[in-house]
């Protein structure tokens, strides 16, 4: 573990704090080659946690994992002419095995449409074959250009893509948004992260698709975080990689299809939207470690009860499926121990010294709020599992406030650009549908529409750029 | 599902045979990618169940998974001679992102020592960081030059890679044991599959390693497979990463470290050893189904009867934690369900007809021996646990009575010959110790020592090459 804290304030500046928690709170370091991370075992056992959960979502409805080679030949990447340029600008190409260079330079997956699809066409021959609904976690790359940021924007990073197709139009929309709805779910009762949905402009949207649809947050610093996305594919793909299915008419169709992913950039958001001066803030239901036990050392026999009780409590903890760390090194104090835990976020800390002992009792110490409670011994299993979802919940309220206070309704441009400049989040504004004056905007305040929610509201002034009628109302902001 | 079974014979044309049943299973399916393959559904869920038994296995050892880079920078390869040598004729290198040449190109990891050990020697400072105990699971590529095997050989494939560092030499011994020991009764418990253990030869061992250990096995056509290697790395990465530690002693120490690792192969093995001339037969504890039903079809009343009927047995047998598949299509007949169902070897078919109707009864069929028995249907669930075991223990005794039998102790050089080329399998023999011999053995008839078990026989001749004095008694096989 490190020796020291964090010593830049969330507030003062936001960009270091995030990264001298991620590297202290050891989530994650920076790896030996240029733009790439090592996801270190805490933050590794989130991905796990977020795994687990997808996982069980996903197979309760019929999909199932699979693995597709990372390679892709640049010919497949070609077929669909949208999806190539998209994505060929930041492809790491192999161009050589052992000594011999390759007759086909390939693609390392920058996503894996085109080589799926590839076999959807080879696999599907009659509608008793649909839904197809696979799945796989893997690795994939994308050679950014921009500045990395650990978690958020990496060279490799790790994923969970979903690819299905359907015999019709309606059974794909409504995949795109039980997978939509799914995320939501996960990010906001496991992550504690409150998120909007809807769909991307035609500018944002996955090159390839019909339309995507997403789910984006708000940070701290005022910059939105897509969350992760659900593409309806439509039959774009189908018809380039001649994926057909002869259906009960006995005539030839082509399949309707979707992909949709999240992201170990979920990690990052979790650590910036939670975080604080002292370090990580883990939500109870991802932390790996929920309670973490501190013996306070005292000389003689009562050192030797303290220790025989603080095992104890461990074990009665363990019991319920409570993840639980007893920490009675020796070679650490109990200051430099309650230190390094809240810079690793775990959730409840629970001391017991030589007073405790004699009155029955431990302090239950909350990371989130810092509160601390004297607990009777029988009462400890079940405060512990009414902390837990107390904190969780309250994370997830805290956030929610956040995003609502980032959340600013703006009349016009001057205002639009009044608020970019200043506290930043999601600006609600009128807009009359035109990817010019979206453009515009782009081009002269970095914001982007990041939702046009399902929900529309009429709107009640012309479009925020050209004042012309406006068709709906959408969130812009400038993101991450 | 394919239209038509296994057309090849298993002691026919074992490798036709082979590859049949992995397509026609759907276990994999040849990627566009020369030399790449797909993880179909069926197979990615046994390589899911591998993860899980492993996973508690290393965890409850205090071992914690992880995610490093899968770039490689050519100087990190290069920092270990030996292993540089061992690895370089079979990497694939990226040499271009996006449209720019790269300064250095980088490896696709063929293993992660190098990457791995660079970030150990900046994590590790006293003996308060050790032992240092992480895994991952990811893809790993070998540019294979030879023929490529589903499964058993492919240029890219998954793993597991166990890394650890200790303060002792001792401690780190242990560890290879853990590892090789956890991996046997993986293997042998959960894929029925017995194995032999031993180290490998200097010639054999991991480029860079002080010894390797393995799990050998021996496949129906008497080629032997390795299944799993632990390697002892001794102080070898450590000098060359400076990984260092500052004892209780304060002075400075290298660590000593190890290195594990099972891969995606073991499906392979899987199927090797258990399938039969209907296809694939699977151990019940890694079958992602345990137990098909299939309703027999009756006009009238009867068939609703039936299909309420299994449909309560399906619902029985999931509350009690089997998976269960009631396949209750219309457009396929029981005669083309029964073939389908054998061809995926799922362990248990129960079928339910009017006349079971009648007696309150079902009738199961084992895969494993095609044994029918009528069972009441109250004992339904008893026996399917009961019969799930017979299965499972049945399949590990046949495998080992093959594996005894593909073992045979040969006196000397003309026998060691006949054998090798008659029925293959291990050749137990006498050896002097040197590379020499071993070398021409190889030259000779492609038989290399695959296990120097560690239980020493007392050899009672000469060395099967030279018939000079022999120092230990050896496995010796043809191998993939």
């Amino acid at each position: 573990m490190s020796d020291t804290g964090v010593t830049v304030k969330k507030d003062v500046d936001f960009s270091e704090w995030y990264v001298e928690v991620v590297l202290k709170a050891e989530l994650a370091d920076y790896a030996p080659v240029k733009g790439c991370m090592i996801i270190r075992p805490d933050a590794y056992a989130v991905w796990e946690k977020i795994q687990q959960v997808v996982n069980e979502k996903i197979k309760a409805t019929g999909h199932r994992n699979t693995y597709f080679p990372m390679f892709i030949p640049e010919a497949f990447l070609k077929k669909e002419a949208e999806h190539f340029e998209g994505f060929t600008p930041e492809v790491a190409w192999i161009t050589q095995g052992g000594d011999t260079p390759l007759e086909e330079k390939l693609a390392v997956r920058p996503t894996s449409e085109t080589i799926m699809y590839a076999m959807f066409s080879k696999w599907i021959r009659s509608w008793r074959d649909l839904p197809l609904k696979i799945n796989q976690w893997c690795n994939i790359v994308r050679w950014e250009t921009k500045a990395t940021k650990l978690f958020l924007r990496t060279r490799e990073f790790l994923w969970q893509e979903g690819h299905t197709a359907h015999a019709s139009a309606e059974e794909a929309e409504a995949e795109v948004m039980w997978a939509l709805n799914m995320y939501k779910d996960v990010v906001e009762s496991y992550l504690a992260i409150p998120v909007l949905i809807g769909t991307k402009s035609e500018s944002e949207k996955f090159a390839g698709a019909l339309y995507t649809t997403a789910l984006e947050s708000i940070m701290p610093d005022g910059k939105a975080l897509q969350m992760g996305t659900s593409h309806n594919l439509g039959q774009h793909f189908a018809k380039v990689f001649d994926v057909k299915y002869i259906g009960e008419d006995k005539a030839d169709h082509y399949v309707w299809q979707t992909s949709w992913g999240i992201t170990t950039r979920l990690i990052g958001a979790m650590i910036m939207v939670h975080g604080d001066d002292k370090g990580l803030v883990m939500p109870p239901k991802v932390a790996p470690t929920q309670v973490v036990i501190v013996p306070i050392p005292f000389k003689g026999l009562e050192a030797e009860a303290i220790a025989a009780k603080t095992k104890e409590i461990q074990e009665t903890l363990k019991a319920k499926g409570i993840s639980v760390i007893l920490d009675d090194r020796q070679e650490y104090t109990p200051g430099w121990k309650f230190h390094q835990w809240e810079l690793k976020g775990i959730p409840i800390r629970i001391e017991l010294g030589p007073r405790d002992l004699k009155a029955a009792q431990v302090v239950m110490v909350r990371r989130d709020t810092g509160q601390k409670t004297p607990v009777k011994e029988a009462d400890i299993p079940a405060t512990v599992d009414q902390l837990l979802q107390e904190i969780q919940d309250n994370m997830l309220a805290k956030a929610r406030a956040i995003l609502a206070d980032k959340t600013t309704t703006v009349k016009d441009y001057e205002e639009f650009k009044r608020v970019v400049e200043g506290k930043g989040g999601f600006l609600k504004a009128a807009w009359c549908g035109s990817p010019q004056c979206e453009a515009k905007i782009k081009d002269e305040t970095g914001a982007t529409i990041r939702v046009r929610p399902f929900q529309k509201e009429t709107p009640t002034s012309g479009c925020v750029y050209c004042g012309k009628e406006a068709k709906e109302v959408v969130y812009f902001a400038r993101s991450y």
